[in-house]
């Protein structure tokens, strides 16, 4: 058994709501939304201190590869898990945990998202140190359950029990997962000051993983063993091949919501997974005016009576607003997009239909 | 007494409301809002065939004079009229009077603003050759009054009086020029029936030009003499210098609104001087949704859910919209804008602006 916690970094996501920021071969998580740095830099550098250089793993796809080394180049290839078709986060959790276990065997692994803004970097540490030390047992899936701010929608909810025992951070039995609840759920649950909100981020040991799967999804189970078999022998051909046989699904509808021992360690964070541009002022804090001001690469913004605007600008170049409100806009070199900020959601409707409009050269 | 008609556009204006389509080296009579066409080159084609080439003229700044020559390159360089400094329209009457008057003696000479959109294009030749020959006389100031479609309060209007003559198309004696009314009087002015808008064109001879000046500024007018005889010898240092004595003025306030004699030449056509961006439906007739697109050079435009909305964009780039109504929207290579469409006079304010917050490269 090796208790060094491996921390695999998922940036394996296409997002198409930071179109025209966000495209297939630059994603959200490759956008400089982190004080300058891309999001999965920055969710690098925030594990980097408790993992150590030599820890840290990325699972992405074919399309982001070189991109992820160009954003990482200190990451040895063999580091770089790379999902020969995109299937969702189960095949992936499976994937990662064949690959990290035959290279260091019974060791906790982190699955982080690489594109949340996560504050403070301390204390997030000593968070995933928490859940680490709870999943080196060999037996629980550990995940990590963000202290509610607001009455969430967009978020799944964890409902926790009983406390695994006295230590600090907390962390408690998992009651259960809820799904993104509806307005008069999310704010029921927000009072009880005990639910949380699902980050995304788990702990687990390979073997762990494998035998929560057995239990609730056997057909991806015996995926996975195959995956951990050929892994431990080398086996790429068949680790891939074995990959394919998967089908998509989410960890937390195929694993986590239906696992018989699942603990939440308590995240006291400044947490966003920055859902849409108009999220971003979890990222750039908004102006007197309400207006938040995400600017790159020499760009530049004047307003004049702009009011509770969301501005992301590529540079160089200006933006200039005057006396509009409630907008998203977003100016990259080749394209621009002016969006209702109510109708950020649908952006990736706009997407779909760049393709009829023959601007495939601008996904 | 030579009666060929002399047509000189008024190709000076450094108009701020098109920016950033507009900057000043390329105001707005430099864009190609005329079907692919500049304003300006759209102009001298509409008056070529009725003057001909070697009749067209051009008054412009220092500052334009460039990319006034790169726009009508066939204009030879004695043709084009550079002020020395911006002083409005009546100046520049004056100091093209004396150019073209000393090159064609007592020809009439028709003042044609740059940024104008007209048709049909024949019934406009048909217009203005009316309006030269009655100032062929050598007695008449000679103005053209459109045929009002609303009740505009961002032009001036005119009240005609007696027909000077049974001729086609109609022309009166002015009775009084109306300067831009207020709502509630723009709205008598349209059922008259009888009241015109004021063009800003013109036609004359230089001396009636010069004898109106002496009754209504003699100042203007003794400069405008100075002028005459500096030309008549050849002496641009001397034309210049007595251009140089006048104060700035606009030719309405200083000569027309006070001469006693002046036609109206009724106008019935399709005109607009497209005051601003919210006015480009003159020259790109919106879609189903009332979406405006005055795409050039490769502009793409993708809407979903846009409404009422202006897009002016200059390719290659594209410029999408999403669930917006209201707005203005432009993309040039370097800036955009997004305004709310009842703020498009406003874009002065901001044009303004933006010197201060050290975007002069975009000025």
């Amino acid at each position: 058994m090796n208790h060094a916690l491996q921390v695999v970094i998922l940036a394996g996501g296409s997002g198409t709501r930071f179109w025209p920021a966000g495209r297939r071969r630059r994603p959200k998580q490759l956008l400089p939304l982190a004080q300058g740095r891309s999001l999965l830099r920055a969710t690098a550098d925030r594990a980097l201190p408790l993992c150590g250089a030599g820890a840290l793993w990325v699972a992405t796809s074919e399309d982001l590869a070189t991109a992820i080394r160009a954003e990482l180049p200190e990451l040895p290839s063999e580091r770089l898990i790379v999902e020969p078709e995109p299937r969702d986060t189960a095949p992936c959790a499976a994937l990662a945990a064949a690959v990290v276990d035959a290279a260091v065997p019974g060791a906790p692994i982190a699955m982080l998202p690489s594109d949340h803004l996560i504050e403070p970097q301390d204390r997030f540490r000593a968070v995933l140190a928490r859940g680490a030390e709870l999943a080196a047992g060999g037996r629980t899936l550990v995940t990590f359950g963000i202290k509610p701010t607001f009455a969430a929608t967009g978020y799944g909810w964890i409902d926790p029990g009983a406390a695994v025992d006295a230590g600090e951070p907390r962390a408690f039995r998992v009651q259960r997962f809820r799904e993104k609840p509806d307005r008069v759920t999310a704010e029921a649950f927000l009072p009880t000051g005990r639910m949380l909100w699902n980050s995304g981020m788990f702990v687990w040991t390979a073997a762990a993983l494998r035998a929560a799967m057995a239990r609730t999804a056997p057909a991806l189970a015996a995926a996975a063993e195959a995956m951990a078999r050929a892994s431990s022998r080398g086996d790429r051909h068949g680790l891939l091949a074995a990959f394919r046989t998967t089908a998509p699904g989410s960890i937390d509808k195929a694993v986590m919501e239906g696992a018989p021992d699942v603990a939440v360690v308590e995240a006291d964070l400044a947490w966003s997974d920055i859902g849409s541009f108009a999220a971003l002022d979890a990222a750039f804090p908004p102006d007197a005016a309400g207006v938040v001001k995400s600017l790159h690469a020499g760009a530049r913004v004047v307003t004049l009576d702009a009011r509770d605007c969301v501005v992301h600008g590529e540079g160089p170049g200006l933006v200039a607003l005057l006396g509009v409100e409630g907008l998203i806009v977003v100016r990259t070199k080749d394209a621009i997009l002016v969006c209702r900020k109510d109708r950020a959601e649908d952006i990736r409707k706009l997407h779909a239909l760049l393709g009829e409009h023959g601007c495939e050269d601008l996904l």
